[in-house]
């Protein structure tokens, strides 16, 4: 199994055998490829071939020339390291070992702009390097992950047929993988991805939250619900493990389990980039700003102890028969939520596309994201056929579907959140939805305010309703109007 | 006036000599100090001379060696150039003719993070970096801007004195200028400055509309309205402003001036900066982002007025005697929101300050904003107080004053908050600051359901309220948990 006997056999070449790594290569040998490995500590390669070796074809190297060798050209090496200065060390050991033609996959969670850089670069060698978004943790990196890939075209039509086949397959049996655009658009896409994950998991906590302390329901109860709305629209892969977790009893206290739970939520980074990036877009997104801030809170122990003296009410549960009702409205809430969540997300893809000159197909983008990854759900599809249908949809609002499930779930929406603010809950999540959609929607908005207190102290100038122009007023003068 | 003839004289050179820097040159010359005077094209500072030249005495130059020689040692040069390049450029264009124990102060909106690195580069060189926050625009500039230095405390212990004596003083009479802290502090703190100036504008336009739409009031009376609130615990700069603006009737129509001003607000970054800064320091800013995110979405004509049809309340005006009761509301749910907003800044400074090492006394950054810039307002001499009785405060909310206010007025910021969701007003700043008030004070989040669903799918671990350790249960196995 050493190189030397099977030189230039493998059609790719896994580099970086953590656990990533090391289930991305076995779901290539156990699709037919013959794969190669490497590890900066080769006992990790011989410890995957010992224990998986019979899954497929594996060959084993421990240097660098060994693992270049071992590929067929054009070369695709994959790298499975950390985001950041170990992914260039790799790139650098490694390019100089390449030629034209040659691929380097970065499936790590790279910042985009890093991918546009490093893509750049080895560009000027004529290797293409192609950064790519994967989706869906361990078991998906074994399974079938969703895997969103940039770079070159070209790259694409050589390496595109075996991610489809190791990809996850949506219900209609389609892979779960599109050429998402150049350069750094993979990694964009996933970002966004990831930013919207951290969302939909904000709004189900509000949710929770909201049954709980509002209906008055136990978390096992509260698992009974969510089980149901995985039935209906809501039917996605965060909904089942939240009914997972809230009917998961402790063994060693007999509690719920999400009662043992610190109430501390960690975050490693995309769904910060995604808020950062979209600012430098310009485009609004409250929603995951809130699930972001709200992860950084809940971490403040200090400052929470702190605040646990300040005033405010302690919600009272309702009576049996209004809870149930209260339940569904919290599911249209949460549904309506999820739609805006969904809205900015995809407004962002479509602006970083934009920026860039991506051309991204926002259509198949949702597509690819309905199986494999943490974010899939029955929902995608409707997205999916909402970009099929109209490609430039100024936004997720203006299909037509979803305007009538949110126009239908409003009066619901209001009044959970109204119940919120008035119990003391606190449902960031749902309100920066709601601020949104009547923002969006409202004939005038006070920017025109802003936008005059601007000219006042900054003479920012302004323009007008009636004519064309921009204007300052003399605002220390006599007030009048001057062309600026 | 040429630079021959008074060598080694001015006490402070100005280059850069667009509208902030010239003010700001005037400033120094009318309090009585000599100042040299340069800029890229001559004219320019020929034109100052010719203009203002009787308000004291500058010395005209024409290259940068004239300008360096007028100066007196060690020089003070104030670069008032742009941001970003321009400034670099002109730092490579001094730093050769300076020497040890010279200081470059930078008076620019520099990022604190370029702010970093030149003082950095520059102290390898012996000179003294200033990067310097300045507020005020071209009126505080001229006649006394809020000045936030930061760099070595050498430097300040030269240049302190003069920043003294131009800035604006507070209304018992303090300077409003401190030595903020090392390197970028200074730039940093005008920043969140800078941030907190547009939450306090976002609350604003919200607290209008409200009046408008559900008090059904018309701007003029919402001026005065505006000018009574001036009187008491809101005074002001800006809420005076903005009754100034309100009351202020277009003279082309007739008609409001706000309602002929197009509803677009502009910005121009440091909003944007505070709040991606703040993301990187975990620090929860969520109204200062509902303020950016507000301005973007009325920037997007093309999806709002795709947005225009999508279902929704209209708000229905209150009667005249329900609106009186709600405008009172609406002071309360304002200055509740207010305090929030500034608990977020100040506490974004103090985590910028721990990071940094700058060790910022908080309660001098509030004193210095008492007078000179957009921000200025009586309450910030209340958070002053409620920084040097405690220095240590976990935040704002944990003065003892502030929290009783904000108890008080918590009825009145639910209801407001509650009609303005039934009655489809967006109101993303008041929902943000009661959704992070409400968050501190709870005694439990659903972050704990959040860390649960990220052990579920990525074994990321949790911790136990119960003991210590981090753990990890089985989820795909028998559920059992293991210590991680």
């Amino acid at each position: 199994m050493g190189a030397n006997g099977m030189s230039n056999s493998a059609q790719i070449g896994v580099t970086g055998l953590a656990v990533m790594g090391r289930n991305l290569a076995r779901n290539f040998a156990r699709n037919g490829y013959t794969v190669a490995l490497h590890n900066r500590t080769a006992s990790r390669t011989h410890e995957l071939v010992e224990q998986f070796g019979d899954e497929g074809d594996f060959i084993a190297t421990e240097t660098a020339k060994e693992f270049v060798a071992a590929l067929e050209r054009p070369r695709r090496l994959m790298v499975m390291v950390k985001a950041g200065e170990p992914t260039d060390a790799v790139i650098q050991e490694f390019a100089p070992l390449l030629e034209p033609g040659d691929m380097i996959i970065d499936g790590g969670n790279a910042h985009f702009a890093d991918t546009r850089r490093r893509e750049r670069e080895l560009r000027e060698q004529g290797i293409h390097f192609v950064g790519t978004g994967i989706s869906g943790g361990e078991e998906g990196a074994l399974h079938g992950p969703s895997i969103m890939p940039g770079g070159s075209q070209e790259s694409y039509g050589s390496l595109g047929p075996m991610l489809e086949k190791i990809s996850a397959k949506a219900e209609d049996g389609a892979p779960c993988v599109t050429h998402v655009g150049p350069d750094g658009a993979g990694h964009f896409v996933k970002m966004v991805h990831n930013g919207i994950e951290y969302a939909d998991m904000q709004l189900i906590g509000e949710a929770y939250q909201l049954l709980r302390d509002v209906a008055g329901y136990s978390p096992a109860r509260i698992a009974e619900i969510f089980r149901t709305w995985n039935t209906g629209r809501l039917d996605s892969y965060l909904i089942e493990i939240t009914a997972e977790v809230l009917a998961h009893v402790d063994e060693a206290t007999g509690e719920p389990f999400v009662d043992v739970v610190q109430d501390r939520a960690e975050q490693k980074g995309t769904g910060r980039w995604t808020v950062q990036i979209a600012l430098d877009l310009g485009v609004p997104v409250s929603g995951i700003a809130e699930a972001v801030f709200a992860r950084s809170l809940s971490g403040h122990a200090g400052l929470r102890e702190a605040s646990r003296g300040l005033a405010g009410p302690r919600a009272t549960p309702l009576g049996e028969s209004e809870a149930a009702a209260f339940a569904d409205r919290v599911e249209q809430a949460l549904y309506a939520s999820k739609i805006v969540s969904y809205t900015q997300g995809f407004h962002e893809i479509a602006a970083g596309g934009e920026e860039y000159g991506w051309d991204i197909d926002l259509g198949a983008v949702a597509s690819i994201w309905r199986g494999g990854c943490i974010i899939r759900a029955a929902f995608l599809d409707r997205i999916r056929a909402a970009y099929d249908a109209r490609p430039d949809l100024p936004s997720l609002l203006s299909d037509e579907t979803f305007a009538q499930e949110i126009a239908a779930a409003q009066d619901d929406w209001r009044a959970v959140l109204a119940a919120a603010v008035h119990q003391g809950v606190p449902t960031p999540g749902f309100a920066a939805a709601l601020a949104y959609y009547d923002a969006l929607r409202a004939e005038r908005l006070p920017a025109a305010l802003t936008q005059a207190q601007r000219d006042y102290f900054g003479a920012h100038t302004y323009r007008r309703t009636d004519r064309e122009g921009s204007f300052h007023t003399l605002w220390g003068g006599d007030r009048s109007q001057v062309e600026a």
